[in-house]
């Protein structure tokens, strides 16, 4: 991100993963979670700002200083959590660069039409798996 | 797969998805979860075999019929179940095509000396958000 800091939602595995390297790699990072223990995840080298509090109450995105944000990244456990972040940075705070994590794959559509980026563990994971099966049927067929 | 069937261990989100869609692609399926209500994330029009019990004892995995399996994709959410599932097959039943599914990205090497892939969801996930970050710096250049 050139313009600004980048905010990330939830301090989950895939949150706290994702502040850290994107802190490691010289990027601007604020993480925001309602539990504070969440932060335990943060590797000790993490040098960005953490805010305690719920990101869909305005004092708590104002403590993330979401007005100089350049990207809103939301992956709570929650899908309507982060669906709701995302609406809130780009209408509200016309950030460009949004994405939420969503669990359930069936409502991505929906959200693509309103320019939020969407990504699905569980899709990735399949595409994933499923590439893996390709190779092997391909060497499978090699070896006939 | 060209031999044999599929196993997949755990009917959670991702295991119920893999065994669907496997199972429309007209793959042979047989799906293995310690509870048999997680069977109801399968769609109505899932045709493959469900087995209720835990995959690490080898009645279940006999009922799964291992022994004609061509490949084993253990999702549970568990990582210990998962490797030691993915060892069972790998080295009891010698079959080639394993994959666990790994929430502790940290463990990935050790596996991946066995010979036993590893899929993990948050490592996937920050790659795509990586990605979707890296378009959008370049969209700035582009626009700068």
């Amino acid at each position: 991100m050139n313009n600004g800091h980048i905010i990330v939602v939830g301090c989950g595995r895939l949150g706290a993963n994702l502040a850290n390297t994107m802190y490691d790699d010289g990027k601007s990072v604020v993480i925001i979670d309602k539990d504070k223990n969440s932060f335990r995840k943060l590797s000790a080298s993490f040098g960005g700002l953490t805010v305690v509090g719920d990101a869909m109450e305005f004092s708590v995105l104002n403590d993330a200083e979401i007005n100089k944000a350049g990207a809103v990244i939301s992956v709570t456990n929650n899908d309507n959590t982060n669906i709701m972040v995302a609406q809130i940075a780009k209408e509200m705070y016309q950030i460009n660069e949004v994405v939420a994590r969503l669990y359930d794959p069936e409502r991505e559509c929906v959200y693509k039409e309103f320019g939020i980026s969407t990504i699905c563990p569980a899709v990735l994971s399949r595409k994933e798996i499923d590439k893996l099966l390709e190779i092997w049927d391909e060497k499978e067929d090699d070896e006939e």
